[in-house]
Parts: C-alpha cells; sequence; structure tokens
C-alpha cells in the first residue's frame, strides 16, 4: 500500500451550460438522436478570454478549502491538461501557483496523459507523499471547447470544459493505495488526436479519428483489463469495491463499463450528462462528488478507472481511512 | 535519501550542425558579437519533418542500452519537453513508447517544466524507483527550432534542438538521491514565453521577455538559491561535491554560475557551446557526457541545478553507488 490521503476535493464548470438542443441547431443535427448517442444533455463552454490557470487555481483553492489546508503548505502542484493550459512555456502550473498567492513555496509542473492524466498525477503525488514530499495539489483543466468547431460536429458535441482538483497528504494507518494498474499501448490505432500546432506549423483541432463503435471496444476491454489487473494485484474482489468511479467520455460508454463490470448504478457517480466529455476532469470531477455526497465509511474501498487517447488506461484502488 | 540509480543515460543531436556564422549572416548580424554574447558556436536543427516521438524513442533506447536493459523491463516513461512534442493529445510518450516496441507493458506521459523539465522527471521517476515502480525511463526530447524565425533573432540564434534520456533503477545501499530543491515561482516577470496556440487561437514562436542581463540576474539568484537550499537540506558542503551540473541556456550563463558558486571548470560539463540552448535537454545531456566521459568514483555527489522560465528552479544532489 502507498500510505497517502485525499485530504480534499473539489470541482467546478467555468461557463454556462449549453444544451445539446443549441448545438444540434446550430449543427444541423437530431437533438434526440445525438442525446439518445451520447447520453449528454447539457456541457459547459467557458466564455472567451478565460484563463485555464485561473480556472485551474479556482478548483485547486477548492479542494485546499475542503482540506482546511493554506496553499502555502503545498509542496509540489500538478496541473493536468488534454489541451496544454494556457501556455506551453512555462508550465500553466506556475501561473496556478501564483494565482493562488504562492511564490516559489512548492514546485509546480504541467502534467498531460490525454483522459488518463489525472490518474497518473494521482498516482505520482502518492508517491511524492509516501516519500516525503506532501500535501501534494492535482489539478485539472480542460478547455476543450476551444479545440472543436461546429465544422467537425462529432468532437463539438460532447466535448466540454471543466475542471476538478484534489489535494493528497499523509496516509494515516490502513488508509492509502492498495494497487495501481496504469499502461499505455502506443502501437493501438490512434483513435482521438490532437496535433501540436509548435510541430505542425499550423493550427489544430481535436479529432476523433475512429467510430465509436471501435473506439467503446478498445475502451471497454481497456477499462476491464485494469480493474482486472488491480483488483488481482490488491487481492480484492470487486464485490468488496464499494465505489467504482469511470472515466465517462459519454453516457453510453459509461453505462456498457458499469454493465460490462456488473458494478449497479447506485455504487458509482454520474456526471456525463450534464458535463459532457472533459478530458482528464472526468474522474476528478466523479472524485469529487462521491466525496462531497456520498456517505464514505472508514475501509470503503473506491475504484478509479479510467481509458484515454494513447491507448491509455490503468485503475488506482484506495481505502479509505478512518 | 531516496534510494535510486541511474542505470544508463544517453544524449544526441537530431540534425546537422549549424554555425552560428551562418545564422548571423542569415540575420545581418555580427558572428563575433553575438558569440561573445552567447558563448554559442553550433546549434542542432533537425530536418524538417522528424517526429519528436522519433528522436525521443533513439535517446532512450541509447540509455537503455547503457543500462544493459530490455525496454520491455521499463515500467513507466516520461516525454519530456518544452515545446510540447508531436502531439498534444494523445501524450508524445505513447509513440515513444510504441516506438521502443512496447504495447502496454507500462504507463507513459507527456510532463513540461520548461528547462526544469528533466530534473522535475528525476524527481518523480526516484519517488517511482523508490515506492516500487520501476526501472523509469525519462527523456527529453526538444525540436526548439519549431519553435523561432529569424525575424525574432534573440531566440532564433540560441535555440536548438537536442534529445537526451536516462534510466532509473533500484538503488544500492549508500546510492540515491540525497536531496531536493525544486521551486516554482511565478510571480516573477515573465522572462521565456510560448503561448498556447490550443488556447490563443493563433501559431505562437518562444519569445524572450526580458533583457537578457535581467535574465541572467533572475536566474543566477535562483541557482544559487536552490543549491544552498539542497546542499544544507542535505548537510553537505559544495566542496564535498565532485560534479556540479548546470542548466546551460549560454556560454555566459554556465560561466557565471560556476563563478558565483565558485566551481572550477573540471568539476563541471559543458556542452552549450556546441549544442545551443536545448531546454530541458541541457541537463540530461550533461549527465550523459559526465556518464560517459568521466570517472566517476563510488559515494561521488553530483549536484545537478537548474532553472527555467517560470520561474522554475531546483537542485538535486545525487550520490553515486559502488
Amino acid at each position: 500500500m502507498i500510505p497517502v490521503r485525499i485530504l480534499g476535493t473539489a470541482s467546478l464548470r467555468p461557463g454556462p451550460a449549453v444544451t445539446t438542443a443549441e448545438l444540434c441547431a446550430r449543427v444541423g443535427r437530431d437533438v434526440d438522436e445525438v442525446t439518445r448517442k451520447t447520453g449528454i444533455h447539457t456541457r459547459h463552454f467557458a466564455p472567451p478570454g478565460t484563463k485555464a490557470a485561473d480556472v485551474a487555481a479556482r478548483a485547486l483553492k477548492g479542494a485546499l478549502d475542503a482540506a482546511g489546508l493554506e496553499a502555502r503548505l503545498l509542496k509540489r502542484i500538478f496541473c493536468v491538461s488534454s489541451m496544454g493550459g494556457d501556455v506551453t512555456t512555462p508550465a500553466t502550473a506556475n501561473r496556478v501557483a501564483a494565482a493562488l498567492g504562492l511564490s516559489g513555496s512548492c514546485d509546480a509542473m504541467d502534467l498531460s496523459n490525454a483522459c488518463m492524466g489525472f490518474l497518473s498525477a494521482f498516482d505520482l503525488a502518492a508517491r511524492s507523499v509516501a516519500t516525503g514530499l506532501g500535501p501534494v495539489g492535482i489539478v485539472s483543466v480542460e478547455l476543450l471547447s476551444r479545440t472543436t468547431t461546429p465544422e467537425d460536429p462529432r468532437p463539438y458535441l460532447v466535448l466540454g470544459d471543466a475542471a476538478a482538483a484534489a489535494v493528497l497528504g499523509t496516509g494515516r494507518p490502513g488508509e492509502g493505495v492498495l494497487g495501481v494498474a496504469l499502461g499505455n499501448d502506443g502501437s493501438l490505432p490512434t483513435d482521438v488526436v490532437l496535433e501540436n500546432p509548435h510541430a505542425t506549423g499550423r493550427l489544430e483541432r481535436m479529432r476523433f479519428l475512429t467510430p465509436s463503435k471501435e473506439m467503446t471496444r478498445v475502451a471497454l476491454d481497456a477499462l476491464v483489463r485494469a480493474t482486472r489487473e488491480v483488483l488481482d494485484g490488491a487481492k480484492v474482489a470487486l464485490r468488496d469495491v464499494e465505489w467504482v468511479l469511470t472515466h465517462q467520455p459519454n453516457g453510453r460508454m459509461l453505462d456498457a463499463v458499469l454493465d460490462a463490470m456488473g458494478v449497479e448504478a447506485g455504487r458509482s457517480v454520474r456526471v456525463v450528462d450534464s458535463l459532457g466529455s472533459v478530458g482528464s476532469a472526468s474522474l476528478p470531477t466523479c472524485l469529487d462528488v462521491l466525496w462531497r455526497t456520498k456517505r464514505l465509511k472508514p475501509k470503503d474501498r473506491v475504484l478509479l478507472v479510467g481509458v484515454g487517447a494513447g491507448v491509455a488506461h490503468g485503475a488506482v484502488l484506495y481505502q479509505v481511512g478512518g
């Protein structure tokens, strides 16, 4: 076990809700069909001029408040994003730290691993804390509306903006990460791509390259494999896991995942209906909803499992402390 | 101490050398003056079409070969870049892993913290290894020539392309990281900036925003402070550190740093003259040159110290094993 404690969480929606009906009218698609296929009723688009660092700082401040912790006590900040935040250099994380009033009291860096970025950072934060460098703040910030256009409706109709954060600190006895199974398989067919304009020399958009049925199949396989691996490693049966949080690129995928795993809806948290597909911010938003709205008991186990472009996939099994 | 061992290193220059004379002729600047001010005689520009992932994979393969380790044994790969690699989503690290023939045997992610990215990843890799997840490969890849233009000579005349890698594994007794002092201060004036085109909606270039004298002063302050902090923390005097490797944005800065710290040139490694300013690849290139060309003895201490945009700064003190 990696001894670590989730000290606090927060999530936010950095702009007004935009309905699927509104977007469908804009691109000439049938709202009922799109809603049925995606399970998404609304998503949020940040207003023009919104800075990722400001949104991220608000989310991280929320998690610090929930933890009852002052920002100056943080030893490390991870800023996670699938679209690169505000700046490529320096790390957007510097601006998050500055917006929290910090001036050199911790380090700060940007991390990306598509929709798995938060779980990657969660693992790194846990290992940082366990080796003496904590507390650590993680914030996922996605302004994915900046990467879409109505001319390419498939990403446009599902992607949204969001931010969510968690603060990890020293674990109490019996509390922490029971198991981790993270992997990236770049040999699988490319599914979702946002090329780097600094490399290509032109502006780029998020593109979905494979049919959604094929994406769902690859994603389901990866999720089920990661779940099996982490549970086997920790010698825990799925029926003994009280809470199962999954990355939610769309509602159908969430249903398919819970169905494939035999997990009833009451053991999970559903955010995709109103939030849309929000990349690395999906899992920490679920974590925040779980932390704020459910009655967690000591020794409860929480499985966080996800899949993303890459193909990145994996799971973290966390045990709640006393 | 964080028990960890540097198993192998490598570095490469992904294209032909381009002389300062050639670039000065292109932009109408005096070659002697530029050479005197920057200490840079050549840098390397990767040919058009070069993929960051391929360059990174070659460097990481070199470090694996030096370690006598097969890629399939890696448990984690960090791909570090100040310009974001080939793709924003998925992480370029997926393609590095795939180019090494891997298909899901480890996780892989992109990390950025300007010129400090390698040291950030080094710290995270050490903590991963120390908590049971190793060996870990770190590769810094910078195709900074993609971010410059002759119309803005200041970055154009110093930035270059490079890649360098290290593989970390389990430490032997008395071997590992004696101390870490890493910090980011986003409240300092912005110095070097590469905005994110996904956020701004336009193509961007690397820009130097402060006079070089001011940049040197801030950088020197940060380097000296980080050095003092890591040495104080580890209770080691600088005279008892056999090797001092510093980030090298230009030759003058390197001279000033060694001078300010009272470190004679023979205890350091100089790469900037022929390599130019290569962002996060500077320190691992120095590390590779040290590992390959100097006679390291058991218990030798190596100080890696750097500063970068953000302002990111910090130091890692490593002790060589038997």
